[in-house]
């Protein structure tokens, strides 16, 4: 039987998983495609580095023209990264007729729409199941699973960095910098962290999710992205104290066709089973108006668990390729993007200030919430004996976010107010 | 453009369900398969019996042969129970070409092969999500999520009424016998409670998914199964104290090739997340050689969410219609079935014993887990001192199940032990 080739664009830690799980489990990959699947061609950096998995070296190459142009490449797997450049590789592949897995969400969530047009022009599959929470068939679940229910409410961990960073916090007591180093040196983190640190990464699976969830052309300029660098040990402390552990949340809503996507840390109740998963595991809550809620949980990244879902897509397009139905099973964006205004949006919040210790002042503070209609659950006085401010934490019931904005607004220019030390969202 | 016409066999909760969302959803649904979908025609048992759900009684009969010999019928969904029968209605539905839609674990698990023969025959298709765990996307998960790995372990709470039953023993310290007859008031427990009770709904449960993870064909029979029925709320309170939860688990282990699928209470360590799945709620680990751990959790029954599974499956069928490949994307097991036996079978294992409360009895229990090569993790004594015995709660590292059969056997023969109260699986 002819074997279906792959070219194989990059060989680090997910491209290296890759090629284990295929020849690992060569004999249950032929059963389920009914045919040997084999890696045909690999671009690499440099062809004489030394690798972790043995491989042809003939099978190298540092060009990915070579691969691209390869007529008898089938399908090309792309785990190298990077946007513009790769874009041009895999739309070029596209026009000469190759399918597409990759684990790129950079690359998904800004040339998704233009890629996926590219796809079904050609009659391409292009599948992306590893490029948002890693291990976790969360694509197959929003897409097959849920394709009979309205999805109302997306809510998850999808960035491991940060999540092993906020549970260190909370577990250790230390501080952010001291952990970032920490995650620094284990490899967890990137040398620049930004695009984890600042909600960024987050924000891109966000854009993928939503998309496919609400069936509208969610952009990543649409996500409100806001990170973890400005959570302080006092604020992760005072949640505990409250019953709330800080996670760096990415919460895509939907009511009505009205749609709100954001990344930021919030305080979610430790009740909910998002408070308890820590480390670089990532879980999404999926809400759907006949399901109820759902979740789905496990390794967010890592080489083999990535690679899991790699070489499932790559199974479903070889499926399709036996079916000859390659290109037709993708579902476009069919609903008109509406997105919520700050009056739209409402949550739960945590807000901390420092304040002046003296009478009347928790008085006016309420006062303002009620002016302008929020509610509160809990508010919670910490005079400071060392210190002639005291510390108020208020705790809102499900409140509009501009109104929270115009509260904040007031907050600023009030004397008795020293500072708003903090923010937070509250679920759970 | 001509509608899809669905047959539908039972108007019951979850009959109920796929009607509002056909209907509900009928425009989204349009989108997902490119034509109108309709509930043509409704098996009830009672024609004029009111109904919760507005339904034309024109499309009303009470013969399954007026739909099943209806030939402007595409697809069957069937939601009436029962097994004998219901599997003579759905064989000839597949002989005229009807695809079926199932949610019934009864008839899939006992005659699964037969039924799924008969489709390929006649390619059709035939799905079946609605039959484990509700709402979850539990089978698309194993079936195309993992395509890719090899599943070495699934564990999971999969019956909602003894997971009901067991929660709230475990939060109101109440007694079996008592919260059963609550959860048949409420109607979250049949009159006649056996099947779940006694883990036999459990176990088909778990026999169609070690089917669909191990690719070999696990029957009922090879499912060893127990029930909830001789859980005490002493051994709750027991287990709590030592940071466990009793929980009613499946749990189907692989290992190169080898099976052992169980239902049975089970001490779950309360650090795992599946300890703290309670009420109605399902949750369903699988373990995968190359993904490690995921976690999939939800409503496991319930009219709308057992319905979105179900319309989730009428959606693949018609996609399938469209692309001219029904009854070419299922995948039979290909595995030869090796059972473990008991020399195979390891587990940690929780033992309530009561004993003579005298000098050196302790000695003589821990030599004969000596002699068997059990070695203990923990052993806990607690005089009593109304009473002239003394509880020992020993807790055993993996062990060979044959080796703890051979030192409960034993244990049965000794003087000093009056009574081995309990023994539980450890997990977690």
């Amino acid at each position: 039987m002819k074997p279906i080739k792959v070219g194989l664009l990059g060989l680090g830690t997910v491209g290296t998983g890759v090629v284990r799980i295929i020849e690992g489990h060569q004999e249950d990959l032929q059963r389920q495609i009914g045919s040997p699947i084999e890696v045909a061609q690999i671009l690499v950096q440099n062809k004489s580095k030394s690798r972790d998995v043995a491989v042809d070296s003939d099978k190298l190459t540092e060009s990915p023209w070579d691969i691209i142009n390869n007529p008898e490449i089938d399908v090309i797997v792309e785990v190298m990264g990077g946007v513009e450049e790769t874009k041009e590789y895999l739309l070029s592949a596209l026009n000469q007729g190759k399918h597409i897995v990759t684990a790129n969400k950079d690359l998904m969530a800004i040339h998704g729409p233009e890629i996926l047009l590219k796809a079904a022009e050609n009659g391409c599959d292009v599948f992306y199941e590893a490029s948002v929470a890693g291990g976790i068939p969360i694509i197959r679940a929003l897409v097959e699973g849920f394709s009979s229910d309205r999805i109302t409410k997306i809510m998850g961990i999808v960035n491991g960095t940060t999540n092993y960073i906020l549970s260190k916090m909370s577990q250790e007591g230390a501080a952010y910098a001291e952990v970032l180093k920490e995650a620094q040196d284990l490899g967890y983190a990137e040398a620049d962290p930004t695009s984890d640190v600042e909600g960024l990464d987050a924000a891109r699976k966000m854009t993928i999710l939503s998309t496919l969830g609400f069936h509208a052309n969610v952009s990543l300029g649409d996500v409100n992205a806001k990170g973890i660098s400005e959570v302080s040990k006092e604020d992760i402390l005072y949640g505990k104290k409250l019953g709330y552990e800080v996670k760096l949340l990415g919460i895509a809503e939907n009511h009505d066709g009205h749609i709100a996507v954001s990344v930021q840390p919030t305080m979610v109740k430790n009740s909910h089973p998002l408070s308890s998963v820590n480390g670089v595991f990532n879980a999404v809550y999926i809400y759907g108006e006949a399901v109820g809620e759902t979740m789905f949980y496990g390794p967010g990244a890592g080489g083999l668990p990535t690679a899991t879902s790699i070489v499932a897509d790559l199974v479903a397009v070889v499926r399709n390729l036996k079916l000859g139905v390659n290109g037709r099973t993708a579902l476009a964006p069919y609903k008109e993007k509406k997105l919520k205004t700050d009056e739209q949006i409402t949550s739960k919040n945590f807000i901390l200030l420092h304040v002046e210790d003296k009478a009347g002042v928790l008085a006016q503070i309420t006062q303002i919430f009620a002016q302008h209609e929020v509610s509160l659950e809990s508010v919670l006085q910490h005079p400071n004996a060392n210190n002639p401010k005291a510390e108020i934490i208020i705790i809102t019931h499900d409140a509009i976010q501009a109104s929270i904005k115009k509260v904040l607004k007031q907050f600023e220019s009030m004397d008795v107010i020293h500072a708003i030390k903090s923010v937070y969202r509250v679920e759970g």
